[in-house]
C-alpha cells in the first residue's frame, strides 16, 4: 500500500522531470539535421516516456542493434515516444557520431596502397541520407512498411544527410579510399531522384552507385549486396570498411575487413 | 552567458533528480542475483551519472553490443559509474531477460527431430555464471585484465548464475535440446572449480562441457570455438542456437542457425 503510494509519487516526480527536460531541451539544442527541402517545420520536442517503458524500450533497441531481434515488422507501439525521442532528441546523433569516430580511428591506421584499389562500402538509406522525416509520418516505424508511400518519398529526393556522414564520406575520399554506394533502391524507378538527392546533400565523387537492377529483384538484401561486393572484389578492390544501418548490409559474403552498424530502430530490412 | 547559467541550473536539477532516484531505487528494488558464496555484503546503490556522461557512455555501450568497438582493453574511466549502474541497477537484468524471451520464442518454433541431435551452444562466463562481483573489484572493467586475479576468482567456484539463464537452460533441456557449454577457461587448472560452480548454481545435465585444452592454448577464441563447434557438427549435431556475451563466441565457422549476444560492457575477449 505504502509502496504503491511511494511508487506513484516517484512516477509523478519522474514525469515532471522528463517534462521539464523535454521542454528545456528544445530551447538550446540546435537541430543538426542537414538542409532539406521536405521539412516544413522544425520537429516538436518528443513526448516524455515513462521510466519503465524507457527501460524496456532501451532493452528492445539494444537487442535490435546487437542483432538479437530479427524479422520485426513494426516498432512496438509502446516504444513510439521512446523511438521519437531517440531519433530526434539527440541520442541518435551521439550514437552515430561515436561510430564515426571509431571508423576514422580504424581508417587512419590503414596504409593505403598506391594502386588506387582501396575501397569502402556504404549503404545509402539511413546511412548516407536519412528517412527520419518520412518515418515521422509513419509513427517512427510503429506503422507497417508502406512500399508505395516510401517510393513516393524517395522520388522527391529530399532526404537530408545523416548528421556527420558527409564529413566522414569526404574524409575517407581525402584519405584515398574509393567509395562504393550499394543500395536496395530500385534502379529503374529511383535512379534519378537518388542521384539527385545524394548530390543535393553533397555526396559527390563516389566511385560508383549500385542500385538494385531487374536481375536482383526478389533477392534478399544479404544475397544481392554480397553478390555486388563479390563483383567489386573481383575487379581487384580491397574492401576495408563496410557501413550500413541494417545487419543485412553487414552479413553474407565479401563483407570487407571490418563492418560498422549504424543505429536504426525504425525498420528492419531482411 | 545566460545560456551558461541556464545550463548550470539544468545540470544541478539533473544531479538532484538523479541523486533522488538513486536513493529511492535502493529501497524497493530487490537484488535478483542468484545465491553466491563470494558476496559478503549487498552491493551499494551505484553513484549517479551526470547526463552528458550517461549519454556518451550509452553510445559506447551500444557500440560495444553492436560490435562497432573492438579490441578494447578497459572500460573508459568516465563510464565507471555508468557501467556500475548498468550492471547492478536493473538494466542489465532487463536486457538479459529481453534476450531470453527472444531465445524462447525462436526455440519454441523449432520442430525437434527424434534422433536426439538437436543442439544448443552456451558460453560459460557471463553467459551461464556471472563475474560481476569479481569485476566490481576491478572497477567494472576500468582496471586492465588481471589473469592471475581472475584465475584466483574462478578457482573459488563462487560465481552466481546470470539472472534468468538457469531457467532458460532448463527450458531448452526440457524441449529436448542437447546443451554444449564451450568456454575459454583453461581445462588443466580450472576444470574442477568450473564444474563445481556450474553445479552449485544448478547447471546440470548438459551434454558436454568443453574447456580449452593444451592443444588450443594461444589460439584466439574465434578459432578455438569454431573448431569445437565444427567437431560437434561432425558428430552429427545440428546447432540451432549459440548464446554468448562476446562477439568472439558468435563469429567464425559453424555458428549455428542463430546467434544471441548477451550484454557485457565490462570486458572484451578477442
Amino acid at each position: 500500500m505504502i509502496r504503491t503510494m511511494v511508487q506513484r509519487v516517484r512516477e509523478v516526480l519522474i514525469l515532471m522531470f522528463l517534462a521539464l527536460m523535454s521542454k528545456t531541451n528544445g530551447e538550446w539544442k540546435p537541430n543538426h539535421w542537414g538542409r532539406s527541402n521536405c521539412v516544413r517545420q522544425p520537429p516538436r520536442p518528443p513526448l516524455p516516456v515513462p521510466p519503465v517503458q524507457e527501460e524496456n524500450c532501451l532493452s528492445w533497441r539494444v537487442a535490435v542493434e546487437a542483432n538479437n531481434v530479427r524479422g520485426w515488422r513494426t516498432v512496438p507501439t509502446q516504444c513510439l515516444s521512446y523511438v521519437e525521442r531517440y531519433m530526434i532528441g539527440g541520442q541518435y546523433e551521439k550514437d552515430v557520431s561515436f561510430i564515426i569516430d571509431q571508423i576514422l580511428a580504424y581508417a587512419g591506421d590503414i596504409t593505403l596502397s598506391a594502386d588506387g584499389m582501396d575501397a569502402w562500402v556504404f549503404d545509402v538509406d539511413d546511412t548516407c541520407i536519412s528517412n527520419v522525416f518520412y518515418y515521422k509520418g509513419k509513427r517512427y516505424g510503429c506503422d507497417p512498411y508502406d512500399p508505395s508511400g516510401f517510393k513516393e518519398w524517395a522520388m522527391r529526393g529530399g532526404c537530408p544527410a545523416v548528421p556527420g556522414m558527409l564529413s566522414l564520406f569526404n574524409e575517407l575520399l581525402n584519405m584515398g579510399f574509393k567509395i562504393f554506394l550499394i543500395t536496395g533502391r530500385d534502379e529503374e524507378t529511383l535512379a534519378h531522384p537518388t542521384i539527385h538527392n545524394l548530390h543535393n546533400q553533397g555526396f559527390y565523387n563516389y566511385q560508383k552507385l549500385i542500385m538494385r537492377s531487374v536481375a536482383y529483384k526478389g533477392q534478399s538484401a544479404v544475397a544481392y549486396k554480397s553478390s555486388i561486393r563479390n563483383q567489386i572484389m573481383k575487379e581487384g578492390y580491397r574492401i576495408w570498411g563496410n557501413v550500413g544501418d541494417q545487419w543485412s548490409d553487414l552479413q553474407g559474403e565479401c563483407l570487407g575487413n571490418r563492418t560498422f552498424k549504424l543505429p536504426n530502430p525504425m525498420y528492419f530490412v531482411p
